[in-house]
């Protein structure tokens, strides 16, 4: 039986099918209608399905599940998304109306990171363990948790806000109003303004010369090559970042002790420039000395889509 | 049916037996025998166990578990206790030996923060509840968290290390290895340790003149007198440690989201003193605006006793 997974995101909804076997069978996706009418993401979401399943020749009704992924908040119980602030979704009442296209299908909502998680689970790195701590690094910071094979959304089921922690008490300020969130100071855009705030500073940097003297050129990419090329400034940059994800890890394993943690996002397709320096510190300062694997995520942009048509595993 | 509870501590062991309507019927306890020989120490318990029995015309056969709580890390499969410094157990097959003093009856052992905490979940300050995390601050930070009506001992079943989590990175040292874990700023030895530090620098303040200017007499104690006297030395070290305490609460509703949040420990039978200016921290800062109720523990002495007589009820 086959099922299937929508990623909604700011930028692009994308829909796939997954088979039995676990594998994304085919997937499509367009824009997300910004019109300032939520209910054009409905027609899109449902015509983009509808059309999928045509193509493939196959019938909703025998599909296990549609499972949708958000980047926001969920009343689980209710189908609801709570605030999902780049969709502009608030208080949106998604599963029921992506099921009234599709009656008699059974409709399950995430957040997007818990999805991506899930997906990890069924069949990226996290395959073969009965828990993983997900980190993706973005904009912000992701986390989706399965502990004992559930994915983890919190003791009053309100989700799970890994990417805020405290990592540095009284630090920079957070978006979420608080100072020094693991967001803070693990995020692409945190390594962006360290990366930005040195090459200001040291005009002689490779970085610096790179951005032609334009700080706004400076992003992740730019600040992890120069700091791969030997550059002194995005060197010592880069190495207090690595350092922040693995005081971040040891967090994750002090707390969950989970099988595997597996960083995302596009940072981590770095590898093993960035995971070697995590793993060294969490072999240094990690409470529990037989701790935690710690890999890169294995299933990229399809995790939600694959981690969403899993939902209904869970449910 | 009524059960047995051990706790065993560096000092002391104490047992106690709780009845059906889960109140401790009767305890007794002697000081822990530290020869070198930790069979020392089940002599003890079991002389301790039987004696109480005795007492109380009791018969150990008619009893649910014996529950043995321990300050260490603990092989929940094998129960064995894997180290409990304090108590001089490395590798010690806990639940066997005091099992041949009482054939038949089922013995379980666990962490005794975790022990705490499951006292606060069946007869505490999480009754009611199915999620609460209890902070124990001491000599270092103890916690036990209730997950869905069950103890989370981590994702390896190696344990749940609360107090091990990063608050300051690259912060003061911890007795783990690891710099600005919770514990280097929230137990009660950190706020001695700032205490004595202010105190060096201010010679004019209650605190040092309270200790006739020998530091090693200000305890936590004298620094929380201090400070609610209005010492402006200790105030400001005492403001300084109840924010540590917050955006402890702020990391443990963001990756926890409990119901619940249970101070105990010395320091937190200041209650309000406490509590009010960690309640004030969290409603500014937490993620969820909607978050855990933070209270004192309620079991106070008697909470490893409780939550190790539970233990048949979570196996």
């Amino acid at each position: 039986m086959y099922s299937i997974g929508v990623d909604i995101g700011g930028s692009k909804i994308a829909v796939g099918i997954v088979g039995e076997d676990l594998q994304l069978i085919s997937k499509k996706s367009l824009p997300f209608p910004h019109t300032g009418d939520p209910m054009d993401s409905i027609k899109t979401i449902c015509s983009l399905i509808s059309g999928l399943l045509a193509e493939n020749r196959m019938d909703i009704k025998k599909a296990a599940c549609i499972g949708l992924a958000v980047p926001g908040s969920i009343d689980y119980n209710r189908g609801i998304v709570i605030d999902a602030h780049n969709l502009d979704y608030h208080g949106f009442p998604l599963c029921k109306l992506v099921g009234e296209c599709f009656p008699g299908c059974v409709v399950h909502v995430e957040n997007d990171a818990n999805a991506a998680a899930l997906g990890e689970f069924y069949c990226g790195a996290f395959r073969g363990c009965s828990s993983g701590l997900l980190i993706t690094i973005g904009t912000g910071i992701g986390g989706g948790l399965v502990l004992d094979g559930k994915l983890f959304v919190g003791g009053k089921q309100n989700g799970f806000e890994f990417g805020h922690a405290v990592l540095v008490f009284n630090g920079e300020p957070c978006t979420c109003g608080q100072r020094g969130c693991i967001e803070s100071y693990c995020s692409a855009a945190a390594l962006v303004r360290e990366g930005r705030k040195a090459a200001d500073q040291h005009h002689e940097s490779m970085m610096f010369q790179r951005a032609q003297g334009d700080l706004t050129r400076i992003n992740a990419k730019l600040v992890m090559d120069c700091a791969r090329e030997g550059d002194v400034t995005a060197s010592a940059i880069y190495q207090r970042y690595t350092e922040y994800l693995g005081a971040t890890a040891c967090t994750a394993i002090a707390l969950f002790d989970p099988e595997i943690i597996a960083f995302g996002g596009g940072v981590s397709n770095d590898g093993e420039f960035l995971l070697s320096p995590i793993r060294k510190y969490a072999d240094q300062y990690a409470f529990f000395k037989h701790h935690a694997k710690i890999v890169t995520a294995e299933l990229k942009n399809d995790a939600g889509i694959i981690g969403a048509a899993m939902l209904h595993l869970q449910r």
